[in-house]
């Protein structure tokens, strides 16, 4: 197995630069039966975090978009800001740096939408200062700044990183392992308009399982993985559904799963996940046409359950998070 | 993914044939965390079955070798006899039938003895019928001999009749799927010379896992299958070590399994496992010089155990079990 470990590509002397926008993507974390180990990049929504050099010391959040208010600007408060920070302290950087953090995420909705500003943050000042650090170099600091609110784990920092499907054993860098990403994954998404707070998903979890049961769901998770290698999407979207521990814990926080997912596939939706600690819903779709009348279906479940929703057709991001240049001259 | 679903080349008209041979390898299941789901074929050692026409009615098996008399020679007492009868009935065939049984592996070994007979009794009948079964056909037929005596499961049955890695969702040959085995794997055994009853060895499994180790588990069975797609025997091997559940529960039941593993190790053993329920011991190794210093040690550290062993250097069978006609002609 091998590792993405190459540098950001592009990388300048750090003395060239001063201002840098980074995005990085929202993540499918679980995929069905690989809980707290599988995770997917998605090529939107995402945050974007614009990271410029400044003479004030220190680092200093001057603006949030998107969060309706909800993030603290404290950088010790916010998983940009620790991340940026972590970094910071890394490179062993004394320059003052500004953040402003546009959120495209919604908050607290399965998408990993701490870890997308963490990974952002983090981006950003690797590439401010030069892409000193790789990709996977800069984990620890995302797994640190996703610790601020979703606890001590990768599995949605690491696809938001990398990109594509991950593998994710521990929160280290080389316990992470990148999965091939079959052609022609389309993703339907549905996010109603319902709080399921991470940690309230994971406290109606069992703390205990039955052995036959760990044993279906190893073999499911081994299902996933033989699918991705071999890119039959239909099995992959069968061996996704076969989660019998999590999702039957999580569902009753799931308002119309059951709905959505019966309606997805008579319109062709090949499988319906629980993406992340939900309530989003995630259904593996065979192409774009079938995926907008997923979506179609979703609008109108949700509508008959009197709540409001967002729907988004989208597709794995294959690269994770990207940086670009704004300004590229230090003043 | 695909199904090993072709017929057995090679197939005559059932007209011909007299006697034929077949050979159903030893197999190695869970592979480490692959508990019950994950099953791989040897080159040997290997059972042989062979089924004559008689006309004498029904089926009986006139002899059985390397048994030390421990088997029945009742056809609905033993395994091969059972999946004999098995496909003598899926075929619908009333000629006579006798049968000689050579065991060539060990009885409650932890190799899948029951499984290699099972398979041999199946393909040997459908050879001498000619082949009108394919190999996923003879599926249930070799299930329903090894629940004689190991329980309804297919992760030795399956690798043995279709040969290489297989994964395993259940007894059916829809829920078998081949998995890619990496070139240069070799494997070194060990069976030392105590009794480990398969139903005692899963009497000592806890009934539930710990959530947290159930994810790890899914975690390292996934790991194990994507080393496989990668042929990245280092990372397979450190994967196979990472059992928190099974090993754990059985390791008492194993004398010298942490010596050996040591000692394996120590002349460049990748990994250590117990073959199935055990006492076989099998320890992943990068080439036949290293699998024979490995063989070197295991003999040294049961020998200063006071117990006696065989050892044995082989590797994965690409084809499975394998028939061939003896006596063409029917007389």
């Amino acid at each position: 197995m091998t590792h993405f470990d190459s540098a950001h590509p592009g990388s300048i002397n750090a003395e060239q630069v001063q201002c840098v926008e980074a995005i990085a993507p929202a993540t499918i974390a679980n995929l069905g039966p690989g809980f707290d180990i599988l995770g997917l990049a998605l090529a939107e929504p995402f945050d974007r975090v614009i990271a410029e050099r400044t003479d004030a010391p220190g680092l200093q959040i001057t603006q949030i978009t998107g969060d309706g208010g909800r993030l603290s600007r404290d950088p010790t408060r916010n998983t940009a800001g620790v991340s940026a920070l972590y970094v910071l302290r890394q490179l062993g950087i004394r320059a003052g740096v500004s953040m402003i953090i546009h959120k495209g995420l919604p908050l607290a909705s399965g998408l990993g939408s701490s870890a997308a500003s963490a990974v952002a943050g983090a981006m950003a000042i690797n590439a401010l200062f030069g892409d000193q650090l790789s990709r996977l170099q800069l984990l620890d600091a995302c797994v640190e700044g996703e610790a601020l609110v979703s606890g001590r784990h990768a599995d949605n920092v690491a696809p938001a990183l990398i990109g594509g499907i991950v593998l994710v054993m521990g929160v280290t860098a080389e316990t992470v392992y990148p999965l091939p990403t079959p052609p022609g994954l389309i993703l339907a998404l549905v996010t109603p308009n319902v709080a399921v707070p991470t940690a309230q998903a994971r406290a109606v979890l069992p703390k205990q399982v039955d052995l036959h049961l760990a044993v279906q769901q190893a073999a499911a998770v081994a299902q996933v993985v033989a699918a991705l290698y071999t890119g039959d999407i239909p099995t992959l979207a069968r061996a996704m559904e076969a989660d019998k521990i999590i999702e039957p814990a999580r569902a009753h926080l799931m308002p119309g799963l059951a709905a959505v997912r019966a309606a997805a596939a008579r319109v062709g939706g090949l499988a319906t996940v629980i993406s992340g600690a939900g309530p989003t819903l995630c259904t593996v779709c065979p192409s774009e046409e079938i995926a907008q009348r997923v979506v179609d279906a979703m609008n109108d479940v949700y509508k008959s359950l009197n709540l409001a929703c967002v729907t988004r057709v989208t597709r794995p991001s294959p690269n994770g998070a990207t940086t670009r240049i704004i300004k590229p001259v230090a003043n």
